[in-house]
């Protein structure tokens, strides 16, 4: 619907056909069956009708679809959120239901013709330029178009550059696991979060929606309900377990368990350090183990870690190692992480060596509960024995900031430049169609991004380029690029006949996202005051922006 | 699935009946298609397979729900979210593709007799016991089922509840427009919002799906790009527009117009205020009439608001005036609200004064960009002429705190109590099955929100009852109720063949929760540190509680 007039790259779509010009594949549609062309807003509606009204539906605009400063205090962006934008349009048309719901929600004085006219459109004349999902941008620099595109690009960047953020502070070797769905703004946005927490680096999700859909790796365990279901192993009636390789079964496992468990307490260097542990928590790992022996992770802290979770663990995990299994590992949820991690590892530092498991030592500690960039940080500070953290709360709500506020700006109609004007400088938005390029400097890091005039010629490697602020005169800088990448590429031709960038598949996109923050300078990563990347405008451009600017300012009346 | 030992009020699920066994009508299914038994944990899955292995499948089990700490620093938070549980319970079947994704996503050792269970389970031995969705709600007084039901609850309370605040502070009398689908956690995200931040006393949303789906008000005029993609009157074809009563016809419009703007100029009232205004903006507003003659509402601050969107709304105001028809008013979405808002009221009042216009003077003044409670609160502080606001991202996404917090803990099995410990006292269960009453003292006000024990006789009207902290020896009160309120009603009694409390309409559900506020002690709804509302336990249950924990607590060694 925004294809005309409102939210369009190019507006005039024809009325005639049915069908969507895509050249290529067909495109299949939104992943959410909600997001239809009546997901938006009202006044999408009641301006579309006045510019039919009015005669203006056939003229072509350009909108840019931008934000205007970088999330969580920092430098840079993921963007995300590009793939469902272009199903939706690919798969744009209205139903009779949804038209005749249109009719009765604007006045009754609305022309039956304008109904008509609604059956017929679809995105065929329109084109989106974007820079490829997952990409890292900064302020001002992407370009698209629909309002509606706005509620799945928002979020979606949001949440990835949080999961980017992340993955930043803990590093490379930690596996990362989102665990928000309960937390999330429903579930479209648990779906969603796991989706973009994915491409922004996690490993994984507990999210089974969202591992189907899009074939993110799914973990998960059990949680404290489980715990405290068992009351004692006396309940387990089936302790048969068979070796890893089939060639025996042991038929009491529950007798196992408690013979280590009775080995561990007295073994010489975890004498005194706990005494009977909880039962119904030895009766739920044990349980857990019988049902899956190659994949034992427990949750440990339901009674206390260190005087029952571990040692109830280790029972079990070295009556699993007697059958050629190995255990996962444990997860700790609450408490002084930092503190107990280590408290873990010297656990099972000292069972391997006092029962001789090579390799016991390096079982796997994932740490839970409201874990955020902060506390992230503050483990690594302090020392710690983690190796995977789940993450939910903090990383799918964006508590931190939970809007990213990217905009939707005409800034051409009919080919002439528009501009948004405010007497807030970072408010104004950049007039015309416009090319963007990335500039990298000698050692391989992007010194600059720019935008030039549709058809200013590109710049070149190795030629100095004036580099100006769009609006602070004062603010330019002189760049001879030892590499140009341009970033717009077309996704959504329409009926245009130029060739369609393909949607990649959401490994891809993760990868680039990743091998893209690689290439970032260091200071403009750091968490703390990083150095602003730099988003300029080419010469010519600025002139004009500032020439546009005078003869749209309104002139007061001096009193 | 989790209707399975985890996360199951009742867990002997029938594997032999493929259909529900709810009392009364048919029950549809979740807004959200996305809803399936898929969207949960994969730990949900697992734990599940460990409970078959274990055969504990067929215990019945008693899960609750609950927050633990309102949001926003208040003293209540709007109970929402249950008609999509029960709509996801009554329509629990897993599909064969559902099947055949989690037996890939478990281990390969899993047997095969736990898909075959999976494919006949369903809720009809399920038992669901909920406070009435719209209800004022207090921590710890909300018992319900299942994991999954985490993702339906928690967003939906927190943002009626952050709905109810915004309404609380910007007066009964103001007009409340949800603008949020833009800035909402994706498509169903912004569904979500729309849907319960009516439900908490907004009075319409912008977004055509929610209006749609639950046949909300909506609301919605046009943007700034409506404004800036016009340039002159001199492009407005069409100028004609019938009268009002359809007795005569205005062959020039866009003159009469022209006309009203002179005349405004130079009136006693308004002389040297304004001189030539935007004609982009003066265009925009007049073809924006000739659309919605009587919906004419226009955004004036695209460029200058007292220099030129106010004398432009005026012009194409008195020209519909002349025409029979009444101006709806203006928006304002950006500069000093409060401020502007007077001013605009100045002008309406010398227009009304100046050229005889009775009611002109009460034109509409709707007011957004980025409005929040304390927004609203500074403009109510200052003074302003604002009579609707219409909040976006502060609302949706819950800037102030992102996420609720409900949990959901094992409580009971086969009628066993269980409690879950914690060194944080906040964190430990109340553990059984319980009941809830709602305490009102002689003022109509309530006082206090009591848990039994299941088979306790309830609280008695005019009869003494102590009332204590569920976890505090010395925080105790008695109470003489005059009226006592029942609050855990049966949503699903799957086969129990108790009755089925029927699920209102949302506006019923809406009126519930708007006449619950009201009922509030006042003292417990200010914004800054409202007096807690209190939530206690019978002495029998506090009693219980008191006993199973010593019996619990690990005991350490001394050392």
């Amino acid at each position: 619907m925004e294809a005309q007039g409102n939210g369009a790259v190019a507006a005039a779509a024809t009325a005639e056909t049915g069908e969507t010009a895509s050249p290529g594949q067909a495109i299949a549609g939104p992943t959410n069956p909600m997001v239809t062309p009546l997901l938006t807003d009202l006044y999408q509606f009641t301006m579309f009708y006045a510019y039919w009204k009015a005669g203006k539906h056939h003229e072509r605009s350009v909108f840019d679809l931008y934000f205007r400063k970088n999330p969580f205090g920092g430098e840079y962006t993921v963007f995300a959120g590009l793939e469902e934008c272009i199903k939706f349009i690919a798969n744009f048309k209205m139903t009779e239901d949804e038209i005749s719901f249109i009719r009765d929600s604007l006045p009754s004085s609305c022309e039956d013709g304008f109904f008509d006219y609604l059956r017929g459109i679809d995105c065929s004349d329109v084109e989106v330029y974007a820079i490829s999902e997952g990409s890292v941008v900064f302020p001002k620099v992407v370009q698209l178009l629909e309002t509606p595109f706005l509620t799945l690009i928002n979020y979606a960047s949001l949440v990835a550059t949080n999961a980017a953020r992340h993955r930043f502070v803990a590093g490379k070797s930690k596996m990362l696991l989102e665990f928000g769905l309960r937390r999330a703004q429903g579930p479209d946005g648990g779906i969603g979060a796991s989706k973009y927490c994915y491409m922004g680096g996690f490993d994984a999700t507990s999210n089974v929606a969202a591992g189907r859909l899009f074939g993110i790796p799914l973990r998960g365990t059990h949680s404290h309900a489980f715990v405290s279901s068992f009351m004692s192993p006396d309940e387990i009636v089936e302790k048969s377990l068979q070796s890893s390789d089939g060639s025996h079964t042991c038929e009491d496992f529950v007798s196992l368990v408690q013979t280590w468990l009775n080995k561990i307490q007295w073994s010489p260097s975890l004498r005194g350090i706990f005494g009977e542990t909880n039962q119904s928590e030895l009766a739920a790992f044990t349980s857990y183990a019988l049902a899956f022996p190659n994949n034992f992770l427990a949750l440990v802290d339901t009674y206390d870690v260190v005087r029952s979770g571990i040692p109830n663990f280790c029972a079990v995990a070295l009556a699993l190692n007697d059958l050629g299994y190995k255990a996962v590992g444990i997860r700790l949820d609450s408490g002084d992480l930092a503190y107990l991690s280590c408290e873990v590892r010297k656990f099972f530092c000292a069972v391997a060596k006092d029962f001789g498991v090579p390799g016991f030592e390096k079982t796997g500690i994932t740490a839970s509960n409201d874990l955020n960039e902060e506390t992230l940080d503050a483990l690594n500070k302090q020392g710690h024995e983690v190796d995977a953290y789940g993450i939910g709360t903090n990383l799918v709500t964006c508590f931190a900031q939970p809007a990213l506020g990217c905009v939707f700006k005409l800034v051409e109609i009919n080919n002439q430049p528009r501009i948004k004007l405010s007497e807030d400088v970072s408010k104004v938005s950049i007039p015309c169609k416009k090319r963007s390029y990335r500039l990298y400097g000698r050692e391989g890091y992007p010194l600059v991004d720019i935008m030039t005039g549709e058809n200013e010629p590109s710049p070149k490697v190795g030629e100095r380029i004036l580099c100006r602020h769009p609006f602070n005169e004062s603010k330019r800088a002189y760049v001879v690029p030892q590499q140009v990448e341009e970033l717009m590429k077309c996704y959504w031709p329409g009926s245009s006949g130029k060739p369609r960038v393909e949607l990649p598949a959401l490994k891809d996109i993760r990868d680039r996202c990743i091998k893209q923050l690689e290439k970032m300078r260091p200071d403009h990563m750091r968490r703390l005051n990083p150095t602003p990347y730099k988003v300029s405008v080419s010469a010519k451009l600025y002139d004009f922006i500032h020439f546009l600017w005078l003869n749209e300012a309104p002139v007061g009346e001096l009193q």
